[in-house]
């Protein structure tokens, strides 16, 4: 009987249910023509000195000045012996080093205010539900934008990296990220660089001990998590790098899995509910088969 | 520098910059006639055998019935031996003793559907911007609430805790409780019992290792959490029982904090969203000064 229950209580909050339609099922059925390869030079490989892999995907058509500079960190390895020094509950963990060490040749010492930009040049597939935030949004090439007339941003959903900065107008440098660990703080959206989402390991973030200190910083640094290499999957030989794909987010298949979410009929869920939080709609990602 | 560097850093993602007002500057100023003691009865306490207090706040006047069988499954201990044996990243913690042990007398073993509840008898206080599930949205009895017409329904937010149930029509007893540790999952609003939110030490669930199996459950029960007791604060010792007031949402001081958290212009926020989402404007909960 317990094994019984054990299989019945795993249909509790689940989205396992074999029929009808789930959205893990539409997304293991989705067409090759579906899904896009990303680009080596756009994954940040962060390897914890635990052995724990964490991946990032770069978002350069976003905010290129700050990707720069996190690709030149990257190449010249500035961020080895750095450490997650601030985890704070329902909100962000935070990497870097924390110090004023000097930045390596090639990295943008003041970039610009890369918070939202302009909507030509992005192809927008709109998103069908109303946002809280913004008076419409949509996905632009695999990510969610919230949208301003002729300007888009990215959005501070789960999982999202953006750039620590100090008061404006400093930016940040991007040698002091951030992640989403929480809720969407959607404030933060065009007050602060988006530079991507953590698509591989964020749960070694999110299950870090929170902070003591206010806003979650370590009360000493043995309590940090010391990340061992910060490298481009570009730089790592192609028999060891990792490589994913994200959905094409203009494909049938991700409006069919967005209206999926705003209306589960699968069998835990009796009542849906017609519409669905942009962040509560992310994009697949899948380690390349 | 290091020392300054932390104090500038810690403005980072805070709300915390003394002028202008952040939402902790107005909670901290507000009137002790904004506040309402919370009853003892309403105070479901877990004491983790690591010596963690969690503190849920229950709510009767939505789901008087499953919270009747908390009270009566805390009264009789039948947590005692309990554990979390399920969390998973960016969803929920769950926890009770995930077999089929007996209920004791006074427990009702079939609830009815306490999803939602009629408007009548509420005192709702409207929330001012859009909700992206529900058509309007508002506060009652210092509870978030979506409102459909002459029904209203708890939201799934940051720590609400709720009622893990098998496939309907059962509606799960309340012996298996889950608290949401993630981003809002507003899909499971009207499908599933909520019973009330952590007020005190979501981060000790929040914190906890992912579980590797389907769905976050921990492979062998070693990996569980134990819990040493649950009971009501009113089956405390008055000396030694944690109390606690809630923000009254009828109040003015409310209405302010919530305007104040969709137009942030403190020292990091350059650009108010002009909203905020419901879950993000959390009714304030304070140990009894």
């Amino acid at each position: 009987m317990r094994t019984i229950l054990l299989a019945t209580t795993a249909l509790l909050l689940t989205a396992a249910a074999p029929k009808p339609l789930t959205p893990p099922d539409l997304i293991a059925a989705a067409p090759a023509s579906a899904w896009r390869a990303i680009p080596a030079d756009d994954l940040l490989v962060l390897d914890l000195k635990s052995g724990t892999r964490i991946v990032i995907q770069l978002a350069p058509a976003f905010a290129p000045v700050h990707v720069a500079n996190i690709r030149a960190l990257a190449r010249s390895r500035w961020w080895d012996g750095a450490a997650i020094y601030r985890v704070q509950d329902n909100y962000v963990a935070q990497w870097g080093h924390n110090d004023e060490r000097k930045m390596p040749p090639g990295v943008v010492a003041r970039p610009p205010a890369e918070y939202d930009r302009a909507v030509r040049g992005l192809a927008i597939t709109p998103f069908p539900y109303r946002d809280a935030y913004a008076p419409a949004a949509g996905f632009a090439g695999g990510w969610p934008v919230a949208v301003r007339g002729a300007r888009a941003n990215l959005t501070h959903c789960y999982a999202t990296v953006g750039v620590g900065r100090d008061l404006a107008p400093d930016t940040g440098t991007g040698g002091e990220l951030y992640s989403i660990i929480s809720g969407a703080p959607r404030a933060l959206d065009r007050n602060i660089a988006i530079v991507g989402r953590v698509i591989s390991g964020i749960e070694a973030m999110s299950s870090l001990p929170r902070g003591p200190a206010p806003m979650g910083f370590y009360k000493d640094r043995s309590s940090d998590t010391p990340i061992a290499t910060t490298r481009l999957a570009s730089d790592i030989p192609p028999a060891e790098r990792p490589s994913f794909e994200v959905m094409d987010t203009a494909s049938p298949t991700f409006a069919r899995l967005v209206r999926l979410r705003a209306n589960r009929h699968d069998a835990f869920y009796e009542r849906p509910a017609g519409g669905v939080d942009l962040c509560n709609a992310p994009v697949p990602v899948r380690a390349k088969p």
